[in-house]
């Protein structure tokens, strides 16, 4: 087996787990019955679960209880699965396609979508901050901190921003790293460090962590990037050569398909670089690293 | 002075304060400069503040430092003002008006509303979260988990949802005070019992405060409901008739402008008595109430 159907492998055996946790923090009833649907919809959408994988192997770095780095990757996948809902909007990139099924507006509506994102965003929060997550309540209150920084103004919200103001507009490959750092980057950032955050570790180890979750990031953006100008439709599940469409500048348009595929390469050295201090116990991060890569969809 | 205009006073030298503190959390500049442009001015919009000065007179009943008490209120209004821009946006309510200013996406453009107010409820989990806002880490944890639920898909958003459905359908009123209770009542509720949070006091001022701001919040909306009937324009700065136009049932509907009246009086009441067991300490809070009902906006 290649890296990537390995790792694929490992990642459908942790989404049913994870998918397990997430099925327990919403349940399916309730009055606002019409929400819950759509939400579900978004979280159980055929995803890879990338981000709370890379939760639960950076947490078992330091032998945090499975319960903390599972329900800690599930408020991230909320964070992860609101924010492509938003994205899909007709006021945003309006998208009908999403991991080949139609887009949380297009099944629903637009209000509901619109809902359905605000309140997976809430949840992700009331699923940190509860008892259950970490019997610390300053680990507690340190990812409640530390995911807000991630996903918000200055993170993931402020890169969607970034990016849709740079449409149309001539930017510069300093630029196009800025956005790639805080859109997809900031979440993977703190996927990365979770583990650390659960853990109690120190300081070095902490960044150490969100070192590599910050290139990482930057080759996943990447290999992104390269797959909507190379992969095919079909084994995406959504639209591809959406980037020159829209006239948006990415990497690849401006370091061409073979430079672009070195500076994918040279981001995911310098992440397994950062793990150096880890020895063999970071070696689930690594394969994710790989996996990032090698991946065709 | 009438309890309305002597109380419009309080909340102005109020307003002072807490816009202040919300300056604070949300510097103006930054990379995504027109995201917090459209947070602030969602934000600094000639609110009432009233959500806040409920959580400060609550805190007041424990003696909470005010930077506990402020800080918590930010987040709430934070949480106030993100859940207005994404009501007013085309897909939900479709206002171009609010505060007598055009409304968010008005000003700016759909993406960005949705964007600032997806900032906007991020940061208020990000400020309460912080070490600033209670030395006490199980405070803060409680504080966001806390306001999660009240703000999320089983309290406020889920009133939303649950509203918007409700349009054109036949509803009685079970049905409205459910609605009430979850769309306005989860936030001020929150707000009441904030102070019981920060101030660490026991399950039963707690349960009082909550209590009381859920009587508080049904008084309210039927206030407003009654404001939408009787209002004018000018002075409420939005668009009135508006649920008569969606063809939404209201108390105010089903019970006739008299006996909405009496209903809100009523509500204050029973929110008056759960203050009792405070004495003289929770003078500020019943001046909240008398405010609610006498409002002319």
């Amino acid at each position: 087996m290649t890296p990537a159907t390995q790792m694929g492998s490992v990642l459908t055996a942790f989404g049913d787990r994870i998918e397990t946790v997430l099925d327990s923090l919403l349940p399916a009833s309730g009055s606002a019955e019409r929400l819950y649907q759509a939400m579900r919809y978004a979280l159980f959408g055929g995803g890879k679960y990338l981000r709370p994988y890379i939760v639960d192997a950076s947490a078992d770095i330091f032998e945090v209880p499975q319960v903390a780095s599972l329900r800690t990757g599930a408020a991230v996948e909320m964070i992860h699965a609101y924010s492509l809902v938003h994205d899909d909007l007709p006021a945003m990139d309006d998208d009908d396609l999403r991991r080949g099924r139609a887009t949380c507006h297009r099944a629903f509506d637009e209000a509901t979508a619109i809902l359905a994102g605000d309140a997976l965003l809430t949840l992700a929060f009331q699923t940190l901050a509860a008892p259950e997550t970490h019997s610390d309540a300053s680990v507690r209150a340190d990812l409640v901190a530390s995911l807000a920084d991630s996903a918000g103004g200055r993170g993931m919200v402020g890169g969607q921003m970034i990016d849709l103001e740079s449409e149309h507009v001539q930017v510069g490959a300093a630029a196009i790293r800025d956005i790639m750092r805080l859109k997809t980057g900031a979440l993977l950032t703190f996927s990365a460090m979770a583990g650390a955050i659960l853990g109690q570790a120190d300081a070095r180890a902490r960044e150490s962590l969100r070192n590599f979750g910050s290139d990482l990031g930057l080759a996943f953006q990447m290999k992104d990037d390269l797959l909507d100008v190379e992969g095919d439709e079909e084994s995406l599940g959504k639209r591809v050569a959406k980037d020159a469409e829209a006239g948006k500048a990415t990497l690849v348009s401006l370091l061409g398909v073979e430079g672009a595929r070195r500076e994918a390469r040279r981001m995911s050295d310098a992440a397994l670089a950062h793990l150096d201090c880890f020895g063999t116990r970071a070696d689930r991060l690594r394969a994710v690293a790989d996996f990032v890569l090698a991946r065709d969809h």
